[in-house]
C-alpha cells in the first residue's frame, strides 16, 4: 500500500505545545477492511479545538491517544473502499487526522463533497465546515439575533469571528470586534463590514472594559466569545440586562498552565444574562441547511470567506501554533497533497 | 421625631470591609413627606448582595452612596405614614436600611405582612423573604428540576443553599450539598436531609474536584451556584452534559481583590452547558406564590428554615462579616428593636 506519513502526538502538552510533543512517522497505510475506505488527504484543518483533543480531560469527544495522529477534519479522495457507499476517487469530508492516509468508517461526520469550479475542498473546511457552520448556527439558532440588537465578537478576525460579524450585518446588527493589533483591526472593517474594531492588544483589562464601553454605551445584547481571560472579562462588564452569552471558544486559556479565569462572571448574575457552551456537532444533521445558506451569501457577494493555507505534513506544528500566536488571516488549514 | 442611629457606610471597602468603612450615627427621623411611611425597623436581613451593592460598579442596584445607611431589607412597623394604604402600626416588609427608622416610599418592594402566631418578623427575610424566594424560583423555575435529576449544591449550609437542597429532596431530586466544616456538612445530611455532604475546606481544586466526583459519576444535571471560585471551578469539572447552572451568588470572590475566576468555563462548553444569572427581585410579582408554597411545606414539616440572629446595631459590622466568615448557620438577621 501507500506510504503514509503521519504526525503523531507523542507526550500530552503541558501548557504551550513544544515541537517535542510531536513525532512526524512513515509507515505503510492499511487496506480499509470491511465497513472501512481509505481517503488520501488533500487539506486539513487547523482548529483550536485540537489543542483539547490533546489533553486527558473530560470533553465532549475522547482525548488523541499517545502515539496516534492528531485528529483533523480534512477533505480527501478515497484511495480504496471497502463501504457499498464509498468508491474509489469520491470526493468526501470527514474526521481523520494529519497524515496523508486516513482510514475512515463513514459516520455522521463522514459525507461526500462536490468539489470542482467554485467549490475548492478548503471551502469544506470553511465556509461548508465546523468554521462556518459554527458561525451559522452558534449565531443565529444559539443567540437568535434581530435586527437593531448589538453584537460583540471576539476573536473577531479569526476564522469564526470575521464569518460570525458578517452574519450580524447581514441580519442589521450593529457589530463591534475585537481583535489584536492594527491590521486585524482594519480588516474587520474593511473586509468584513465591522461597525467598529477595537485592538486589545497591550491593554489590561479595565482599560479595554472602558474602550468597549465607550463603543457600547447600552451594552452588548450578544456577546460572541472565542477568546476568554481578560478580553472576556472587559466584555462582561459591558453586557446589556438579559445579553445572551454564546460560549464558542476560549482560545487565551487552553496553553494556559494556569488559567486567568473568568473573573467578571458577577456581571453575568447582575444583568440576569445567559451564557450558553456551544458545540457544533450538535447540528450536524442541519449541516446542509447552513452550507445552503452559506453558499449563498457567498455567491451574492455579501460573505467573504479568507483562508490562510500553509503547506506540508513537515509544517503541521508550525501551522497549528499560528492559531495560538494570532499569525493567521482566516480559516487555517494544512495542505497535505 | 425620633431618635435614629444609623449605620453608614463611609467609604467603598476595598477588598473585605473592615470596621473604618463604616460609622454608627445618631440623628433624628424625619417626619414623612407626602406618599412616604416612616417605618420603626425591627429586623434587618443580612445578605451576601450588600457587599455589592457598597462597590462603585455596574449592578442591578445603584451603590449605596457614601455617607447613607447600608440598604437592607428590613421588617417592621409603621411609626409614622403619609401614605393612603399605610397606617401606623401596620407591618411591613420593605427595603430600608441599617437604622432605627427608615423612611420609604412604597414601591413593588414594600408590603404589608401578617405578623403573630407561628409567622416571626424575621420569617419574611427568611422563608418568606428574597432567601426564601431565591431558593424556591433559582431552582424551581430557573433550573427547572425533575425527580431523578441530581442536583449540586454550593454554599449548602447557607440561608439560601439549605432551602434549595430541601427543595430538591421534595421534587425528588438525588441532592449533593459542598460546604466547609464537619459542623456544616453534618447539618446537611442531619436537618436538612441532603444525600451527600462535601467539606470543601483545606482542598485545592483538583482534590474537591475528585471528590465530587465520586459522589457524583455522572455528572451534575443542575448546579445551584452560591460561591464561585475555587469550589465552583471543582464543581464545574463534575457537570453532565447539557447541565443547568444557576448563578446564584459568587460569596467568595466578593471581597477578593484579585479575584479567583472561573477557570474551568471551558466545561461549560464541551458539556453544552448553559449558566442562567439569577436575581429574585425578577420575580417579585410571584412572591405570593412562593410564600404560599414555602408556608405549605413549613407547616406539613417537610422545610425547615433556620435563622442566625445577631443583636443591635452596634454589631451591624460584626453581624455581617458572618457571612464571609462562614459563621453564620442559617438566614442571618440583625435585631434592631
Amino acid at each position: 500500500m501507500f506510504e503514509n506519513r503521519r504526525f503523531l502526538l507523542i507526550r500530552r502538552p503541558v501548557g504551550t505545545p513544544v515541537p517535542a510533543d510531536f513525532a512526524l512517522e512513515s509507515s505503510r497505510a492499511a487496506s480499509p477492511t470491511a465497513g472501512k475506505i481509505l481517503v488520501r488527504n488533500h487539506v486539513a484543518s487547523l482548529d483550536p479545538a485540537q489543542r483539547g483533543w490533546m489533553d486527558d480531560a473530560p470533553s465532549y469527544m475522547p482525548a488523541i491517544p499517545l502515539g496516534a495522529p492528531v485528529r483533523a477534519t480534512t477533505v480527501g479522495v478515497v484511495a480504496a473502499s471497502a463501504h457499498p457507499d464509498y468508491r474509489e476517487g469520491d470526493w468526501v469530508v470527514g474526521l481523520g487526522a494529519l497524515e496523508d492516509y486516513s482510514l475512515i468508517t463513514p459516520n455522521s461526520f463522514t459525507r461526500k463533497v462536490d468539489v470542482g469550479g467554485t467549490a475548492s475542498p478548503s471551502l469544506y473546511l470553511s465556509a461548508f465546515g465546523a468554521v462556518g457552520m459554527t458561525a451559522y448556527f452558534g449565531l443565529i439558532d444559539a443567540a437568535n439575533p434581530s435586527a437593531g440588537e448589538t453584537l460583540l465578537v471576539s476573536g473577531a478576525a479569526g476564522a469564526v469571528g470575521s464569518i460570525v460579524g458578517q452574519i450580524g450585518k447581514i441580519i442589521g446588527c450593529r457589530v463591534i470586534g475585537i481583535a489584536g493589533g492594527a491590521d486585524k483591526c482594519s480588516r474587520l472593517t474593511r473586509d468584513y463590514g465591522f461597525d467598529v474594531a477595537i485592538d486589545y492588544k497591550g491593554k489590561d483589562s479595565e482599560v479595554l472594559a472602558t474602550e468597549i464601553g465607550a463603543a457600547l454605551p447600552d451594552g452588548a445584547d450578544i456577546l460572541f466569545e472565542n477568546v476568554g481571560g481578560t478580553v472576556f472579562d472587559a466584555e462582561l462588564m459591558n453586557i446589556a440586562p438579559g445579553a445572551r452569552i454564546v460560549l464558542c471558544g476560549l482560545i487565551s486559556e487552553y496553553n494556559a498552565a494556569r488559567k486567568v479565569g473568568a473573573r467578571n462572571l458577577w456581571q453575568v448574575l447582575v444583568r440576569r444574562a445567559t451564557l450558553k457552551g456551544f458545540l457544533v456537532a450538535d447540528y450536524a444533521d442541519r449541516f446542509s441547511e447552513g452550507a445552503q445558506q452559506m453558499a449563498e451569501w457567498i455567491s451574492q457577494g455579501r460573505l467573504r470567506i479568507d483562508e490562510d493555507e500553509q503547506d506540508g505534513l513537515e509544517n503541521a506544528y508550525a501551522a497549528f501554533m499560528r492559531l495560538f500566536s494570532g499569525a493567521n488571516t482566516g480559516k487555517l488549514v494544512l495542505r497535505i497533497a
